[in-house]
């Protein structure tokens, strides 16, 4: 009878139920990848806080490699935003570039949590640097004037990298200063012509 | 006869040897805090990595508390360098700090191992980020043209301090793209006038 009722329950049913488990689970590890490290967070520690057998984790992910590969993959609906900003008109591109990356910190928590890994692991780990060379890099070499040579481009999209990434670091990780606690719009005020000189404008 | 032998070469006398020793051990330290994290560098770790008797290292540096403070604290000769830099004539103060921030990663040892280990505890120690605005952002306040209201002034500082740490963390932390590899001199080019524009320039 109980178990007859659970799968009547049709926004409850086992299907909704396994996906909102993965969810938890992958949220979890996001959090101990960026905050221990890759080597200290274990299966066992992310199934122990996800309040889930670690057996589970193992069904669902495999093994933690691959935990970590779904942790340092770009959510879709972040590279939807990101590849539209970095096609927007160009005189407002900068703008476009920086109002995605506040908008995702700010309102979506998987691009967040996404990001979040990404900026902690890239100092400790090289997959996550690479990773984020093609989940981050390319759309911002994507928003550089395509006219340009390939050399170029390159190094305007390295450069508006550093920014962006300077940007996400004290404001959003660090928290320190005026940058961390100013309204979103200032932010774009100040920091989007940066960004707009690095992809198109006077470089020297 | 070995031992008088050893005291009279005056170059290897006991007391420089003392701080050869304990040079050694702070140079661990702050790649283990680094690279460990405070929690998992432990005085032993540190000890065994030096060649050294834990117990020597509680001698020189009193506890581990106290042996992170040693690593956070910002080297006498960076300080006197970004002093003159913050004070550079104000048109080219830009340029000044972002060569400052090149010349000590890659020309002082003790500079770049400072500033290692700030960046990479800042994520995860209240402690390195606490320290970080005494020993490096405060520069960076100094170098804000004076006359300015003081709300202004912290935002210009801060400002400027996104990017010198974007160009820190991706140049020579991370090692990515093409502000890794090119020489210092273009990175001055493209950088400085970023750093300039929010020191003295218009922001919006």
């Amino acid at each position: 009878m109980p178990r007859r009722k659970t799968r009547s329950t049709s926004s409850r049913g086992p299907r909704d139920e396994r996906g909102v488990v993965a969810k938890r689970i992958l949220d979890v590890a996001c959090a101990q990848f960026a905050d221990l490290g890759y080597t200290r967070a274990t299966l066992r520690s992310i199934a122990g806080e996800a309040g889930v057998d670690p057996a589970l984790v193992s069904y669902y992910y495999k093994s933690k490699t691959k935990l970590l590969d779904a942790c340092l993959e770009p959510p879709a609906e972040w590279t939807q935003r990101i590849s539209e900003a970095a096609s927007a008109p160009i005189r407002t591109r900068g703008a476009a570039l920086v109002k995605c990356l506040i908008y995702t910190w700010e309102h979506d928590r998987a691009g967040a949590n996404f990001f979040r890994t990404s900026l902690l692991m890239a100092a400790h780990e090289q997959v996550a640097r690479e990773r984020m060379v093609v989940g981050f890099a390319v759309h911002i070499l994507g928003a550089v004037a395509a006219p340009l040579d390939e050399n170029e481009r390159l190094l305007r999209a390295s450069l508006a990298s550093t920014q962006m990434v300077g940007l996400a670091i004290t404001r959003y990780i660090w928290q320190v200063g005026a940058i961390a606690t100013m309204p979103g719009e200032d932010v774009v005020v100040y920091i989007a012509p940066t960004i707009q000189r690095y992809l198109n404008g006077r470089l020297s």
